[in-house]
């Protein structure tokens, strides 16, 4: 059993981009720059936005964090998305998810300059996914398919089985894996919550990506031996005998599925720490495109 | 077992466009208008473009047909392109597929205004499909949900066997279906060239989508019984008994596979005369937005 270890493939990830981004700063004077917005001040969404800002700067992008009040009117934020649309030294940026509720998101989104559109959320940039042109794949998919690619995880004629429909996760994937590409060439078949015969479906699978954020949901019932295992969710729960009162929990009972997979990943450690490297990977894919 | 009757429903579709049509002119002075460029002299394309003109008079709607010289330029067809983008008499408006070879096929799609491609091509309403957000679903895709929809053929909870990727037909499909949405929330499986075990895969599906331009390739003994069985397949084959010269076969060998299904559609007859009928209810949609 192989554990696809997505904290060290990040930074590996990470230290690639920093090699390049130092030589195209050397040659060419070229600085990839990363902008952020953050609405509020949610807890969650400051440690996360924090961290992409901190991941540019270890890479040697310039980022800029631009931090508005939580009674930031939607028509000042769209303002302020304009402004970063026709900033010429902007790359790419992104907007922090999920904003306050008076705010539309999928508005903010359909504002965003899709070539500017790190995240890969826009609907031009969504199709061209679904249609395999060129464009930013949003960063959860993208790290998935790397993990795959890294680990030299066959996927062409494998049947892959997703569960879970959302779209950041699982219905992208599906799309991907059944596609002509190097991670793809998947037979491919999509389960959710009117699925009937989950496991039946599962028991055939050579590769899983459990993205339905129930912890522990896949069982070692519900997997045939020597199968790959993607764990997208990531859960907290209660745990008393932790410092932090709680301990984060996949969409895989990693005990014992483990012990049938040739290769899964881990949570934390998998899926989580790719999302920030793909992130700055569609950045460094911004400015080349740029200049 | 019933024939699912594609002929039959775009003829109900056609007049139930055409009564909206009339109440709209009469009420509000209101006229759909679609437009069409053809670019050189392609037999099926002429005939094709023709039946789309003609479909819309007998609707009631308005129709333009641009008929462009086989060595118009890529720049010139973007002019022409550019003119129906800010026409406001122009609802919508097609480029018929194929184009001559010196023609970048998918810039020219990039060109149109996604407010106005009623074919639904452009990455931004492939983006909005895929989003399931309200966009112009292109016309094969939506012609196979319409006829699942109106013969009510359950998809909730079934298992979907599309066979074929394309991204006019088989991918969008597997996206469609697998959605919450009225025709939809199905467990979907696509498979494609690269698949292994198609036939273990086609016996487990209660609807089959064949989608891959091979003649009469799904045969009885890869289908369980009461399957449901869209023939998305249109190939010519040289046919001396038929005036002719040929006759049209489907992806599906319909004698021996409809003594076993529940539904199926016919090949002519089924899917391809939908395909009009859902350009022209594209067409009103994108009136009725304007207006």
């Amino acid at each position: 059993m192989t554990i696809l270890d997505g904290k060290k493939t990040a930074a590996d990830i990470k230290e690639e981009i920093a090699l390049e981004v130092a030589e195209l700063k050397s040659r060419e004077n070229i600085v990839p720059h990363l902008a952020a917005i953050i609405v509020g001040h949610d807890g969650a969404s400051i440690t996360y936005v924090n961290a992409k800002v901190k991941a540019c700067e270890r890479v040697g992008f310039e980022s800029s964090l631009i931090r508005l009040p939580e009674n930031t009117t939607e028509k000042e934020l769209l303002n302020e998305i304009e402004i970063l649309n026709i900033d010429n030294d902007i790359d790419g940026f992104i907007v922090q998810l999920p904003l306050p509720e008076h705010i539309n998101e999928q508005k903010i989104i359909m504002a965003i300059d899709p070539d500017k559109d790190v995240d890969g959320f826009h609907p031009t940039n969504v199709g061209k996914m679904a249609l395999n042109l060129p464009t930013f794949i949003s960063a959860t998919p993208f790290g998935i398919l790397e993990l795959l690619d890294r680990y030299k995880v066959e996927t062409s004629g494998k049947h892959v089985v997703v569960i879970g429909r959302s779209h950041i996760v699982g219905s992208p994937m599906s799309i991907l894996l059944s596609q002509k590409r190097k991670v793809g060439n998947a037979t491919v078949t999509i389960t959710h919550s009117r699925t009937k015969n989950l496991k039946e479906i599962t028991l055939q699978a050579d590769i899983i990506i459990a993205a339905l954020g129930i912890p522990e949901f896949l069982k070692a019932d519900m997997v045939k031996d020597n199968v790959t295992v993607i764990d997208v969710g990531i859960t907290r729960v209660a745990d008393s005998n932790k410092k932090s009162g709680y301990r984060l929990l996949g969409d895989v009972a990693f005990d014992e599925v483990s012990k049938k997979a040739a290769f899964i990943t881990p949570v934390p450690g998998g899926v989580g720490p790719m999302t920030i490297a793909m992130l700055l990977k569609n950045t460094l894919l911004a400015c080349h495109r740029n200049n």
